[in-house]
Order: structure tokens, then sequence, then C-alpha cells
């Protein structure tokens, strides 16, 4: 048999141990910052019917949906994001006391072009969290804390939470053009500003054939800028005649005094009328969340309210809010600005073999060094004492340990640090603390 | 449009908070020792190329395989091990140091009818650790040394580890019928002996048309018994003739002597010549765990050698040995053996919303208590406190904070324990330190 070529199917990625440490180690603050707020874990399948999956996307997605060669009935195919897989569950489960508060780590899957320099992948990871069963502004607020406190954590010092209200975009619809049928167009151009300017959004809606009177009030409300208050209070004004528009503001409202309450840094957060997002499901407050600096690399987080999604599932509408936080996104960004660890490897300790004299000796250091938590490797072969060091200098291990006939015969033992290249030769009885001291 | 009936694809599973905070923890235990023992995390792609993943398991194989319905000019499938996406790796990443240790915990995929009681699903986590890169004994000890770490950090008493080596039961092919090709049918026979018996694998050879001088000698081989140095010695007498017999005994007493010097219990692993193992690709040592006490549910664990895998996708042999841990197998022996702590929610502490006059002073304790590491839920409505306490009841959170106008004007809080349904008022600046040592 020939011999088979090694390669990875486009879009995907293998995680070597170096990228896995740090991937790790984004995933254990998310983790645990979402358990801090009261979340609980979940998982769910990869793959999921195709009914179920389909329910909410539309035409567009259904084309982005990878399915199974399976001929058992129903189509089966891979989940597309965590936000579908949730509804279900909770339809499923109603036993599920509410207020549901979940958070969900797991990769899905698109089958889309992949485009690597943009961060566009077949295979990624989503983490998502989300409450389901209130539709109080505080579960909101929540969402948007816990994103803070996870960016924050990290070490993200330039970021800021874009914030809108998928009902105040309503009311500009309303108000500008009495017309919900126009609400798709109207938004599209709206979340264009930052990127083509108030001409190109002028452009835009010509070319949308949005009456020339209803284009002039939209661009008058944008123009509408200055701190969260000014902003919301002139927009009361505007919206007056909307009382879905009165309503979301209403909303924005509870959740800024919420924030302010918190102690959220006032420049974290702001209220951003471009801000629309793609998802049609939206009912509510929407946010995301940017750097304000370098790199451009889109948004690392996303969400919103989400009251209906739900009763897709179950019949009865359930309010749901959360957020997604990009993994990859998070990881590329931290990659670009240096705020990684220099560390290729989670082993502190690599325990050298030096002879059949020595081996019994070598082999039980390394198992009372792992007995007091420290993470050791030792060498399989009675190689040169310079091949060992090379091993532990290519993978990054910073402290070698070695035991020949002489360290044995003065019950001492001596401990090389890999980085200065300094060796120093210690008491056999004083390895634990002095290693523990180096590596805790 | 009408209600999706919300469903799973049968023989995969949701793992809902309660299960998920079990999972967790054994998944911890594994990762702490993994990396305890120098291993680093690898992650691959659910995804892998058809030609990758079906070079290794033959017809049988393929067809459990599940292919995607992708039109990209290759074929793709969900990996169906983790064996081969190591084995990929290693021959696409060359640069990696060697010996490569690695562990990798992630879902695969099975097209197989599920049998949900035999604990056969058609998604399920494997949680795998091989060595590669080193042909010394001291990797598949050290293998053995960390399955059996887990197991006795996860408190389960009753395991053995069984241990045989390929290559003595290649040796006892050849001592017995000279006809390497009759190999996997002597295998299967004695494989079976645990469930047969004796009389059963005499019928079985019989069966498979093994003459009958070869099936008198195997049941002869069968027949040896005693602790591992007298197998050991006895097998070596009668399998003289077959050098590969010999050398697979070699292999295992490195292995036994490797054990003991690190002081693993005897009665924790033993030489089992009926351990055969289903897949054709290990080459020499093979291990098994199993509990040696109720619940009888097959192995914990089970892997070996395979020197020779890594060349169907490098073109060069190269040595490795390693295991693979179910998670899946794990959990449901822990549920069974009661072993699973009775915890239903990570969250420690409900901070209630009494009303408008406490509800920032509620806000304030609730994000105190999470800046000190305290998981923390907020209810979000005003519902009463009865309701409120439901609420913590049903998701098992143990204590339940309260801060009412009378709590508010002494400067005070209540606690109530929700196990024992006692109440108590303490001073508000003594809250922290009261909750830390009692969810401590």
């Amino acid at each position: 048999m020939g011999v088979i070529e090694p390669r990875v199917f486009k879009g995907t990625r293998d995680f070597l141990p170096e990228e896995m440490i740090h991937r790790d180690r984004i995933i254990d603050v998310m983790k645990s910052t979402f358990e801090t707020y009261g979340f609980e874990p979940l998982e769910t399948p990869a793959l999921e019917y195709w009914d179920i999956l389909t329910g909410k996307y539309g035409e567009e997605g259904e084309k982005l949906i990878y399915r199974l060669d399976y001929k058992g009935g129903h189509e089966v195919a891979l989940r597309y994001d965590l936000t579908v897989p949730l509804s279900r569950v909770i339809a499923l489960y109603p036993h599920l006391p509410k207020p549901f508060k979940r958070y969900q780590m797991q990769p899905v899957w698109r089958a889309d072009k992949p485009q690597l320099r943009q961060g566009r992948f077949r295979e990624f990871y989503q983490c998502d969290v989300d409450t389901v069963g209130s539709g109080s502004m505080l579960a909101d607020a929540e969402i948007i804390i816990v994103t803070h406190a996870i960016l924050s954590s990290l070490g993200f010092q330039t970021f800021r939470i874009r914030i809108n209200n998928r009902k105040v975009l309503a009311g500009i619809v309303e108000y500008t053009c009495g017309d919900q049928s126009r609400s798709a167009d109207i938004c599209r151009c709206i979340d264009k500003l930052d990127k083509i300017g108030m001409d190109g959004v002028k452009h835009e809606l010509e070319r949308c054939d949005i009456p020339d009177g209803s284009a002039q009030k939209v661009l008058k409300i944008l123009e509408i800028s200055g701190n969260n208050e000014t902003v919301l209070r002139d927009l009361e004004r505007e919206l007056s005649v909307s009382q879905m528009g009165l309503a979301g503001l209403s909303e924005l409202k509870e959740v800024f005094a919420f924030l302010q309450n918190n102690g959220l840094p006032q420049d974290r957060y702001t209220f951003d009328l471009h801000l629309a997002r793609g998802l049609d499901y939206y009912t509510g407050p929407i946010f995301e969340t940017v750097l304000t600096d370098q790199p451009h690399i889109g948004s690392l987080a996303g969400g919103g309210r989400y009251d209906e999604l739900i009763g897709l599932f179950s019949g009865i509408d359930e309010p749901a809010t959360g957020t997604t936080i990009g993994l990859d996104r998070i990881y590329t960004a931290m990659q670009q600005l240096n705020m990684l660890e220099n560390v290729k490897t989670k082993t502190q300790v690599l325990v050298t073999l030096f002879d059949d004299t020595t081996f019994k000796q070598s082999m039980s250091v390394a198992q009372e060094l792992r007995d007091n938590g420290i993470n050791t490797d030792t060498y399989f072969e009675q190689h040169s004492m310079k091949k060992q060091f090379t091993y532990a200098h290519k993978k990054g291990i910073p402290y070698v340990v070695i035991l020949g006939p002489d360290e044995c015969a003065k019950d001492e033992i001596s401990v090389k640090d890999m980085e200065s290249g300094e060796q120093k030769t210690i008491s056999r009885n004083a390895l634990i603390i002095y290693l523990q001291e180096l590596t805790g």
C-alpha cells in the first residue's frame, strides 16, 4: 500500500500543543467567569436533524449547513451555531428550572468558502452564554457584564461594547417610512454607516428605492450624536410616534442604568444606533464587542435578545438573551497584541536518565515530583546528556534534573535552568521545595 | 409556520448541567494527570478526508464512518477515533520534538446501530494519551501508570489492568500451528475464553478449522496460570521455538519491572494471556482496564503499542504507544457505584431581590461575592421570597442571601442554608468570610 498523503480539510485546523495551551487558558477564563455569574455548563451533539437546524436561518443559511450522507429516513447535519441547539433543549426538557442560565463552548461548522486570513473557517469554536426565561433587562445587562469581565480578565484594554435595540431600529423604520417590510433594507443601510459614511448611506438608501422623504428622515436620525443620555433623549423626541421605538429606548435606559450601577467603566460601552446585527431573530437589546484600537479583526463577541426563537420548537414563546464569544477572534487578537504568555509546554521539569546505576532513583524522583504537583517528563533512553538537554530545549521545558553516580553517592541532585544555562547542585531532600518555588 | 418537534438524533445525547458538572470533573482529573506526566494537549478537526480516515480500518470500519454530503472534489467524513488523526499530525508536522507525548479529548462518531443500554453511541468522547517516537517499554509502562493514576484519583477501588503482548500472541500462533494467516482466528478464540470457558474455546477452534494438533497446543497454553512471574517462565519454555514470542515476553518482563519499580499495587495489573484486543494495528504490549467487581460494563480503557501505523502516512515507521480512556464508561461506572458527588449546580449562592429600596445593595453584594471567587446567581424579578427560594431549591443552590429593608437599616444581611432550612443574620462586613468558609 502506498503512503497516504497527510493533509487537513481546507478551512479546518489542527491545534498543536503550543496553541492549545493558550486556547485552554482562554477557555478556562471564560468557564470560570461564566460560573462566577451563575451560568451552568451544557453540551449538545454535533449532529442534529435537518428540520431542526434549518427552522431559523432561511434558504441563505441552509446552504451553509453540512449535511451527512446518511440514509436513515431523516436528514442529519452538523450544527451551525449553539443557539438553535439551546432552543431545542429548552423545548425538550420543560422541567429545567427557569431562568435557565447556561454556557456552551463547542465547535460549529459552516459549509463556507474558507478565508483563513480573515479568520473565516469551516470548523470553529463558539462560546455562548444565554439566559432563558427572563424578560428582565437585568438578564441583558448581565450578559454584557460577563462579556466585559472575560475580556478584562484576559487583559484586553481597548475594547468597547456597542449596544442598540431592535425595537429602536423598528421604531426608526416606523417613523421614517412607516413600512416594516422595508425594515431589512433600512437596517442594512444603517449598519453600513461606519464603513461607507453618510454619503454612502444616502446612496445606498437611493439604491434600495427608499422614498426620498424617508431617506431624509433616516439621515437626520443618523446625525444624532453625543453621550448615551443625549442620544437617548434626542431619539425619544424623534421617535415619539412609535410605541415600539419608545419601548426599545426604555429598555436601553434600564440596561444602561444596570451597567452604571454595576460600576462598568463608561468608556467600555456605548449606545450605537448604527449597530443592526445580521440575524433576523433578535427582538430587543443587541450588543457587539469590538477593539477600539488595532488589530481590526471584526467583533470579538456579539448577541442580543431573542424572545421568539424558542417558540419555534416549544410552541410557547420564552424570553431569552445571550451572546456568542468568538474564541478564534480573541486568540488572534491576543496574538497580534502580544498578550499571549511565552509558554511552549505545560511540562515544568525533565528528569534525565544517566545510566543503569541511577535509573531507579531517577524514576523515583520523577514520581515524587509528580506526587507533589509538578508536571514532570522523563527521558526514555540513556542517551547523552547533550541529547537530553536538546529535547528539553526543543520542548521548552524550563528545568532539567540530573542524577548521576556522583550526585547519588552524595545524596545530592543537580538542577539545570534551561533559560539561564545555570546548573545548581542541591541536597536531594531539598529538591521538591526548590522546584516548587521555581515553578510555583 | 408550525412548531418544529424538538428531538435528538438517535445515539447522540444532550448533557444537561447536572451531568456536565460530573463529566467536567472527570475531564479535569484526566487533563491534570496527563499534564503531570508530561503529556501536551492536542486537538484536531472533526472533519477529515475520507482516504485518511479509511487507511487503517478496512472495509468493516468504512461502514462505520459518517460521510458528509460534500461536493468539493474530495470526500470528507467525521473522525472515527483519535489515533488516525494523531498519526496524520505526526506525519504532517515533522518538526514536532520526539518523543511527542500528547493527550486529546474530543468526540468521535460511529455510524453504528446505537445501543443505549450497552453504552454504544453514535457520538461519544474519547480521551486518548499517546507517546510517539519511543520504542522504550518505559513509554508503555508510563501509559499504564497514567491510566492507574486517573482511575485512582477518581476513586475507583476495584479495577485491574490486563496486560498482554501481540508478539506473544504471534508466538503462540507460530508455536501452535506455524501459520500466521490463522492468527486472527486463533486470537479471536483466545479472546473469548473469559466469556465461553475452555470447552467453548475448544469448540470455537474446531469451528474455525484449526487442526486438531494445533488446537491441543492452544488449549495447553491457555491452561498456564499463576502469578505474572510463573506464567512468564512457563510461556518462555513453551514458546522457545518462536523468536517473536520470546521478544514479546522480554518486552513484558521490562514493562512489569517498570510497574513494580514505580510501586504500582500488584493487584492492579496482571499478565493476561487471553487479552487480544480487536484492532489489527497493535504490534507490542496491549492493555485493557476492567472493573473486577460490579458493574460489568466492559473495559474502561484500552490500548497498546502500534509501531507501524504512522508509517502509513509518513512513509517512515515511528514507534508509538497509547491508550483510549472511555469517558462515558467511566461516568456510567461512577454513577452505578454511587461515586458521583451529590451536586446539581456550580452556583454556590443566590442573591435574592427584595424591593426597589434594597435593589442596588443586593446587586452590589452579588458583585462583591463574585469578585471574591464565590459563584453567585441573582434573581431577576422582585417576586415573593417563597418563589425565589423555590428557584434556589430547584437549581440546588446551597445558600440564599436576603437583603430586606430591616437588614439594610442595621447593616446586616441574612443567609439561608437551603439544606437545613436554617436562616442566620450576620453583619454585612462578615458576609464574604462567612460564605467563603461555608462554600470553600
